[in-house]
């Protein structure tokens, strides 16, 4: 494990899907935000318990908001899988820096281009993250 | 790897994701459960199997199981991940110990709080598990 | 590290792992083309660049797909955690093919037949699948 924690390529994995969990995590406040704001309730007892009415719909600003967490959902777990198999299969420094700085970057400028509506900013941030995964999958499968 | 077999901090991770994962694999149940008993179908194929008629919204108790497990993705896999680097960055048994069976806890009884329409308590738990992953996270990043 | 690389276990997951990630990636772009296809936007900012109007709810075909994407999310990254944790625990060799590879044939064939509105064949894939987690969630708990 020691060995582990000294592998430059391990450690620009970690410190990458760190940053990414604390980045969904916050994707999340953003939802509950636009919930509260709104009073945007689906549940009974959240329209209880803070002010409103439950409506059988989500809310359009909620809606937008849980599409941004979805999107999140079909990419970074991806990338906490593959980059540790990749990493743990004996990638180069190099390449796990790379792989894990570019997808990260491209997660947070999807995430400023979803919340400001930007497109095709936000298609082609996603197209980003897409290659790192699909780079990473490939040489892994081969 | 027969280090990573005989450390601690690994085998608090490794039991708690096994339970969390088990814990996921009923909370699917429910939803189906609930999509069976209320003839809650979206597609035309499994009203076709399963007798009833399709609908375009989900049924209503179908769309709260859903959210439960909604609730989970946005969660425990971001566990799944952080907590493993945070144990192969080399976590002392005692800081994953805690950090485990409280994320673990939190997320059970976010289920049965979720499962039983009880608020605060839903957001209380949710956000004690909030916590473990944004402290373990943070704790990579430094 | 170089102990994992050599591991039979972890080749198997590995190079499963890798299959379902680009699975899942061509399954997001199987939601892309029918939103594409059906001009089936919900983001004013889609519409206004791909031509079309937003509607407040998916269209049908979109839908389906996304059903798609969310059966993968609730399974997939459940095998990405405990199928590591089962090969980091000491798996052999043997146990560990036979999990990933079942797993991941499984949901290659769970995916046609939710493409092709299969029933009860989906539930007999997804099934499948479940027992895989299931059975390595277990034996990491005992």
């Amino acid at each position: 494990m020691q060995e582990l924690i000294n592998n430059e390529a391990f450690h620009s994995y970690a410190v990458c899907s760190a940053l990414l969990a604390i980045k969904m995590l916050f994707t999340g406040n953003y939802t509950t935000i636009q919930r509260m704001r709104n009073k945007g309730f689906v549940n009974e007892e959240d329209a209880r318990s803070f002010g409103g009415t439950a409506e059988p719909a989500e809310h359009p600003a909620v809606a937008h908001a849980l599409r941004i967490q979805r999107n999140d959902l079909e990419n970074i777990p991806l990338f906490f899988a593959i980059g540790l198999i990749f990493v743990l299969n004996g990638a180069s420094a190099h390449a796990a820096w790379w792989y894990s700085w570019t997808f990260t970057f491209s997660r947070l400028a999807h995430w400023i281009a979803y919340l400001n509506h930007l497109q095709p900013w936000r298609a082609i941030c996603y197209f980003v993250g897409y290659l790192c995964i699909l780079g990473m999958a490939v040489q892994i499968v081969f």
